[in-house]
């Protein structure tokens, strides 16, 4: 669901609150966050969708880890997760099913925890995906709230998922391509999390279905900041510009571009940037606030990641390109 | 899904196992739990459905109490959920989505708990339902692998909610029984549970899709005992029989019967008997196996539970009606 609907539609609850709450829903954070002791949280999140992909064991693999990337994204360590599971009984044979779970469990078992359940519904539509229960350091995790004036803003893997997932739906994307798109969604956002911890961190999210500026605009506002991003520095994925060029346009688009719209100062940014830039991602890299110091640590550490742009402080807008 | 194609799909899967993982998906127990030092271990559970009654919070309040019940099973305390929603956005008016979403954080409350964040889909159908986590002794904590020959076997609801709300839905059930079954359909374990821990009974297990006999032939082969049930004794909500000759007949109750029927030593049942004890429950009571001595302080301390059964070694059946 957009986020626009989804922020309608939660708006008029009665929130009540409690100490134990570390990080609730209020900050559009990627997981809640509630304290157990001193130096124990729990952090839980779920995620589950329709396949992106056609291969059951692969599209396992991505739902799993862009559902635990939500743990990684606060600083978490995931331990057990259950598995969420619509699949239509009665048009595809159960070994479909057999596989998107063992796609699943296999990323799961690769990030070190265990699927201890689950809950499956007959369906006319396939979903998968997990809700995942990590523990957590409460003095250390990494909030969308923390970002400070300074900070420097480093992307984990390059954007454009979304576009290129609809070429591949399109039957307009070559098999290596798609096989390397795949590849990458499959991966674990572990690395990129550890090294945020290690060079002292403390806020970070992950790049999913709001897109780039979705999920940064969600930062800025949390930590009262405003987020600069050099557009030329934004990583794009091999083809996804053409794929755009040639008509590939993901669903979710350009509703998150009318999310962001008046959140962003947009410089000089040209349609097919916003389009990028506001590209729904599945299982997209960790957008750290990395202390400045310490940045070119963190790009040494971490394969692929790329400094953005950095934390200013609060402006006329929540996002300002240039 | 129905237990036999769950069975048949998750069969395949290699199994990786842990000696934190106290309870996994092998005994079809409640809810999974994880050890996270001696006397603390996390349990945690997923559940979600579409409406079975038409008040949007009166769906929620169920779906809720229904999902946290899992934990109540286990002897668990709740601590955190995730709100799980699939919504048709372009068919229904937003704010159906935020009364289910308040009826589900109202029980949640009630449980002393807190939704602390969720994942919603558009969708077709409306589904709505929670991930829980919650903390737990495991010392201490009831499974489906702990009953004893000897027990007695208690019931703290009656069954025939699955009838009764086919019936609803058929516009069958005047308003006044209608309310009163999802009232109790509302009501949460918790004090099942709290006085299972209490009088030292180390099994139990929810009564719900699977209907009274799925559940207790999960307990039966866990603890490696025959449960032995007095059909008579069974409480019966009223209006379910009359529910069931008139034509009220749930979806999954024949899959359950399927389930069960090589299960089961039927003894005396009649048609009616056996589709009430596999009619399909939501939200449905504690069947909990208590020690013989203590028996009579759980009916006392738990307004409507009943003694239905007791625990036998091993026996050709899992189950032997009496």
């Amino acid at each position: 669901m957009g986020p626009g609907d989804l922020s309608k539609a939660l708006a008029p609850l009665a929130r009540k609150s409690d100490p134990r709450i570390l990080v609730g829903h209020e900050t559009f954070d990627d997981a809640g966050v509630f304290r157990v002791s001193d130096d124990v949280a729990i952090v839980q999140t779920v995620d589950f969708f329709a396949p992106i992909v056609d291969d059951p064991y692969e599209f396992g693999q991505v739902a799993a880890a862009n559902a635990l990337s939500d743990v990684y994204a606060m600083g978490g360590t995931p331990l057990t997760a259950m598995a969420i599971a619509a699949f239509p009984t009665d048009q595809l044979p159960l070994d479909v099913l057999t596989e998107i779970l063992r796609g699943g469990q296999d990323k799961v078992h690769e990030a070190g925890a265990y699927i201890i359940g689950g809950h499956t519904v007959v369906d006319d539509e396939i979903k998968y995906g997990l809700s995942v229960t990590g523990r957590i350091d409460p003095r250390t995790m990494l909030t969308n709230a923390n970002a400070v004036a300074g900070d420097r803003v480093v992307l984990t893997k390059p954007i454009g998922n979304g576009i290129l997932a609809t070429a591949i739906k399109q039957g307009k994307l070559d098999a290596e391509s798609a096989a390397g798109i795949v590849a990458l969604m499959c991966e674990l956002n572990a690395m990129a999390s550890r090294a945020a911890l290690e060079v002292g961190a403390r806020c970070a999210t992950d790049v999913t279905g709001f897109g780039l500026l979705g999920h940064a605009s969600h930062v800025a506002r949390a930590s009262d900041v405003m987020i600069q991003i050099r557009v030329a520095d934004v990583p794009v994925l091999a083809g996804a510009v053409d794929a755009w060029r040639a008509g590939a346009r993901p669903g979710g688009g350009s509703r998150n571009l009318d999310y962001v719209q008046s959140l962003v100062a947009w410089g000089p940014a040209t349609d097919l940037d916003r389009a990028l830039l506001t590209d729904p991602q599945t299982s997209g890299g960790l957008l750290v606030a990395v202390p400045s110091h310490r940045v070119g640590e963190y790009l040494e550490r971490v394969p692929r990641s790329v400094e953005i742009g950095e934390v200013l402080p609060r402006g006329d807008a929540a996002i300002g390109l240039v």
